[in-house]
C-alpha cells in the first residue's frame, strides 16, 4: 500500500492548484500576523488553532472585498438581468479552502502557514460547517451559487440564516442522539451582517376591502436582518452574494399591547418573534405542517420580495427608462427561482405587491408573477408534498388565502373550459384540496404560477411530466424541462482529492473544472497502463485521508 | 448670548486635548479607509454614517491592542495583587471618544476625519450608549474601572454582557411607554468575544454528603460565554479588561431528558437558559425576589470565581510557590470587591469551591474568604435590600443554602458568646430571617464575610455603621470605612465640556484631569474678572450644544 502523502511532500508538487509567488507568500504572512494582533487581540503566547483559523480567513476574505464590491458595482452599472435563487436550505459545507482555491490563493497560503510553522489542513479542519441544508436539496442550492458565480452570471441566493443546521449526530446505546449544531458559536467570518438593510415581515392582522383596494392591516412586525456572504466564482473576479435573512424582534415588540408594565417579559418574549430564523427543520422528505415552518417560508420570501423590488426599482435602466411602464420589464431583469416548494409563497406574495402595493390589474400582475418565477422540483413522494391547511393560511396570512383561492378561481375557470364537465380533473388540478381539514397543493400553486417547472434528474423529470403533474403537463407542455443535478468539479474534485484532479489535468488539462464533459477526453487513456495505476494509486492514498466527518454526514 | 463655536473654530483652538501631529492624522486617514473597505466591505458610494462610525471606532481600537496585550503580558510577569470588581452593572456609556482622550488621540481623529470630509461629532453621536446599568451604582463600578485603569492598577470589571439594557423612554398620551434597547443590533466594536474560555454554570441539582466531602450532583449547566472589553487609562498605556458573561445553552441541552425526539423544541428551549443575561433587571431601589435576577447573581459569580482561580493558579508566582501552602497566598494576591449585595453570593461560593473542590478546612476557607471579599453598601432603603426566600435557594443553589446556614451558625455562636442572654440581637443580626416565607439577609451575609465594608459618601457611611449595621459596628467597628462616590474628570469635564476644561487648565495646568483635588488652586482666581467672565462665557455656549439625550437619561 502507498504511504500517504506528507504535507510538505505535497507543498513541493507542481500541483494544478498552482506555484505560490514569494511575493504572495510574504503578503499573506504579514496579514495574517496583523490579522492575529488587531482581530483575535492575540500574540503567538496565547493563540489557539482556532484564533489561527480567524486570522488565516480574515487574511483570504480580505482578497475577496475589492472583487465583492467590484461585482456589484459592475451589476449596477450594467444592469443585467438579475437570477434570484430562493431556497429554505444552502447546505454550503466549508468555505475558506474553496475560497483559497477560486481565488488562486491555495498554494501562496499553504507556503505562508508552513512558514509560520503552522499546518494549514489543520486549521481547515476548525471551520465550523455551515450545515443549512439537510442534503441533495440544499448542496443543490450551493453548487448553483458556485456555478451561477463562476459563469460570471448576476445571481443571489436568498435563505434563512438558521442560527442552529442541521444536528450534529451521537450515537448513545445504539439510537441516534441529536445535538444541536451551535455553529455560529465561534463566529462566522465569512458573512458581513448588513442591519442597514433591515426589512419588516408581517404576520396575522385581517383584511379591509376599501375603494383603494385590499388592505392588510393589524399585523404583528418581525424584522429581517440580512447577512450576506461572498460567493466567488472559479479564477474570475466575480464575487456574488448570498443573502441570508436573519428575525429580529422590533423594539417595541410586546411592549404594547401584552405586556404594559412587565417589561422583563417582553423582552424574554421577543425569542418568540426571533425563534422564526432559530432552526433549520431536519426532513427534507417529510411534510410536518407547522406553523413555525409556514412563518419561515413566509419570512424568507417577503423579505427577498421587498429586496428585490428595492432593487429593481433603484436600477439604472430597470424601472426609471420612461418609455415603459415600471412592471411591464419587471421579467426581463428580475428572474425568481424556486427550490422546491419551500418558497412557493412567492408567488401569491409577489400577486399582493403588484396588486395591492403598485396597483397593477390582476391579469398584468398575474402575468409578470409567471414570467418570473420558475419552479424545480425535488421529490415526487406524496408525504413530502407540502399541504398546508387553509385554517393556518387564513389567520397567519390572510389575504395570501384570498388571492390564492382567486388565482385557482381563474385557474380552474380556464380548466373547466378546456375539459366542460370534467369533474374529476377540477378535482385532481385543484390548489385547494378539499376535506377536513382543507388544505392548499403548495405544488400545485407553483405549477401554475411559473412558466418553468423542472425536475433535477432526467428520470425524475419524465416522472413528473407523466404522473405527478400529468394534467398540468397536458395543457402546458412547453413549461416542462429537465435540469440534472450537477456538481461544482472545484469543490467536489479539486478541493476533495488534489491528488486526483493532478492525474487528470497532466492528460487533459485543467478544462474540466470548469467544463466537466472535458472528463470524456479521459477515454483516450483507458489502456494507457500507467494512467490506470497512477489512478489507483491516486484512490488508495485519498482513502486513508478522507474527512471522517463528511463520510458520516453524507451516509447518514 | 455668545454664539456657539463651529466645528472648525474648535479645531483651531490650541486645547488641553493636544494637537494633531501630521504624520498621526495620515496614518489615521489610512487606516479608517482600510477599516471601510475590508471590515465594513463598503466603499464611499454606499456607505452610510453608521459604516463610518464604524470604520473610526475599528480604527482606534487598533490602538489599543498592543497596550491591552501588553498590560495583561505585564500583570502575568509582575503577578501583583488583582482586583476583581463584581457588579451587576457597569453603566458605560459611550466608548470611542473616551479611548480617543484616553489614547490622546482626539485631535489627530478630529483632523483626519475633518479631512476625510465628515464629521467627527455626527460619528461619535452614532454609538450605542452601553446602558448596562441603572444610575449611580452603575455609573460607580464603570468611574471605579476608569480610576483603576488610569492608576495603573491591576484591575478586572466582571459582570453580565445584558443583550438588552436599560429601556429607552417613550412618552404616549403623558405616560412613560419603555422600549427594549436593541444595543448590540449593530454590533458591538469595543468587545471582543472569548469562547476560548467559556466556563460552565451549574443550577437545581441535590447535595450529597459522602466521606469524601459534600457533593453537588444532577445539576443542570448553563455556559458563560466571556466577551471582553478594553478599560485604557489616561494616557498610560495601561489598558485593563472589563470581562462580561454571556448565558450560552450547551449542545446537549434539554435534547437528553425532555425532549427526546423533538429536536426543534428542545433548540427553541435553549431560551430559557440563555435568557439569563438577555435583559438588565430596571430599578435599582426595589427588591423584586424573581428566580430569573437570582439565576443573574449567582451566574456572573460562579463564572467569575472560577476564572480568578484559574487565573490564581496558573500564575507565575501565586500557587506555584512551593514554600507556602496553595490557598495561602490567595487574599495577598486576590481581591473581590462586591459592589451592593447582587454578587454577595461570591462569599457562599468561594467558600463551596474551597471547602468541596479544594478541601480546605472551614476554619481556614472562612478566613481566605474574608479577607479576600470587601463590600460596598449603596442603599439602605428597606424595600431595596436584598432578602432572597430559602426556598428559592433550596431549589436553585441547595448546597449554597447549606454553606450560609452554617455560616450563620457559627456567626450566631459567636455573638451568642459576646451578648449572652440576648435573643433579640441574635435576630437582629441572623442571616436568616424567620417569618413566612423564611429569607436570607444579602446584606448581613455581605458584612459577615467581608473585611472591609463602605458606604458610598461620607454620610451614607455614618449612616450605615449607626443604623442599618449598627449591630456589627458594634463588634468590629475596623471594617467599616467611606468611599465617597467620584467621578472621572475625563469622561465628565474634558469629554463632557472641553471649553472649560481649557479654560481651568489655562489657570492651573492640566494635573486636575488625573487629581481633581488641583481645582482647589482655583480658588486663588476668584477675583480674576476675565477668568470669571470666561467660565461664564463656556457655560453658555456649552448649555446650547449639551447632549439632550444626556439631560433626559439623567433626569429621569
Amino acid at each position: 500500500m502507498a504511504t500517504p502523502l506528507t504535507d510538505s511532500e505535497r507543498r513541493k508538487q507542481i500541483s494544478v492548484r498552482g506555484i505560490a509567488g514569494l511575493g504572495d507568500v510574504a503578503e499573506i504572512k504579514k496579514s495574517f500576523n496583523r490579522h492575529l494582533h488587531f482581530t483575535l487581540v492575540k500574540d503567538r503566547n496565547v493563540a489557539t488553532p482556532r484564533d489561527y483559523y480567524f486570522a488565516l480567513a480574515h487574511t483570504v476574505r480580505d482578497h475577496l472585498v475589492g472583487r465583492w464590491i467590484r461585482t456589484q458595482q459592475y451589476y449596477y452599472e450594467k444592469d443585467p438581468k438579475r437570477i434570484h435563487y430562493l431556497s429554505l436550505e444552502f447546505y454550503m459545507g466549508r468555505t475558506l479552502q474553496n475560497t483559497m482555491i477560486n481565488l488562486g490563493l491555495q498554494n501562496a497560503c499553504d507556503e505562508a502557514i508552513y512558514q509560520l510553522g503552522l499546518d494549514l489542513e489543520e486549521l481547515e479542519d476548525i471551520e465550523e460547517d455551515a450545515g443549512l441544508g439537510n442534503g441533495g436539496l440544499g448542496r443543490l442550492a450551493a453548487c448553483f451559487l458556485d456555478s451561477m458565480a463562476s459563469l460570471g452570471l448576476a445571481a443571489y441566493g436568498y435563505g434563512i440564516r438558521y442560527e442552529f443546521g442541521i444536528f450534529n449526530q451521537k450515537i448513545s446505546n445504539g439510537w441516534q442522539v441529536e445535538e444541536a449544531d451551535d455553529w455560529l458559536r465561534y463566529g462566522n467570518p465569512w458573512e458581513k451582517a448588513r442591519p442597514e438593510y433591515m426589512l419588516p415581515v408581517h404576520f396575522y392582522g385581517r383584511v379591509e376591502h376599501t375603494a383603494q383596494g385590499a388592505k392588510w392591516l393589524d399585523t404583528q412586525i418581525v424584522l429581517a436582518m440580512p447577512y450576506d456572504t461572498p460567493v466567488p466564482g472559479y479564477k474570475n473576479n466575480t464575487v456574488n452574494t448570498m443573502r441570508l435573512w436573519s428575525a429580529k424582534a422590533p423594539n417595541d415588540f410586546n411592549l404594547q399591547e401584552f405586556n404594559v408594565g412587565d417589561y422583563i417579559q417582553a423582552v424574554l418574549d421577543r425569542n418568540l418573534a426571533e425563534n422564526i430564523s432559530r432552526v433549520l427543520y431536519p426532513n427534507d422528505n417529510f411534510f410536518e405542517g407547522k406553523e413555525l415552518r409556514l412563518k419561515q417560508e413566509y419570512f424568507v420570501v417577503a423579505a427577498t420580495l421587498q429586496d428585490i423590488i428595492r432593487r429593481f426599482k433603484s436600477s439604472k435602466f430597470g424601472c426609471r427608462d420612461p418609455v415603459r411602464t415600471s412592471f411591464e420589464t419587471f421579467p426581463e431583469k428580475v428572474a425568481i427561482q424556486l427550490n422546491d416548494t419551500h418558497p412557493a409563497l412567492a408567488i401569491p406574495e409577489l400577486m399582493r405587491i403588484l396588486l395591492d402595493v403598485e396597483k397593477l390589474a390582476w391579469e398584468k400582475a398575474w402575468d409578470v408573477t409567471v414570467q418570473t418565477c420558475a419552479y424545480t422540483n425535488h421529490t415526487v413522494l406524496p408525504e413530502a408534498l407540502e399541504r398546508w391547511s387553509v385554517h393556518m393560511f387564513e389567520k397567519l396570512l390572510p389575504r395570501h388565502l384570498e388571492i390564492i383561492y382567486e388565482i385557482n378561481r381563474r385557474h380552474l375557470d380556464r380548466i373547466s373550459a378546456m375539459y366542460p364537465g370534467d369533474g374529476d380533473r377540477l378535482r385532481r388540478m385543484s390548489l385547494i384540496e378539499e376535506g377536513d381539514p382543507k388544505r392548499i397543493n403548495m405544488a400545485h400553486l407553483c405549477v401554475v404560477g411559473s412558466h418553468a417547472v423542472n425536475g433535477v434528474a432526467r428520470i425524475h423529470s419524465e416522472i413528473v411530466k407523466n404522473t405527478v403533474f400529468k394534467d398540468f403537463y397536458d395543457i402546458e407542455p412547453e413549461k416542462f424541462q429537465n435540469k440534472t443535478n450537477g456538481i461544482t468539479p472545484r469543490r467536489w474534485l479539486l478541493l476533495c482529492n488534489p491528488g486526483l484532479a493532478d492525474v487528470i489535468a497532466e492528460k487533459i488539462g485543467e478544462e474540466f473544472l470548469t467544463d466537466l464533459y472535458q472528463l470524456k477526453k479521459l477515454l483516450n487513456f483507458i489502456d494507457d497502463d500507467t494512467f490506470i495505476r497512477d489512478l489507483a494509486k491516486v484512490k488508495q492514498v485519498r482513502f486513508c485521508e478522507i474527512d471522517e466527518n463528511l463520510v458520516c454526514r453524507f451516509s447518514s
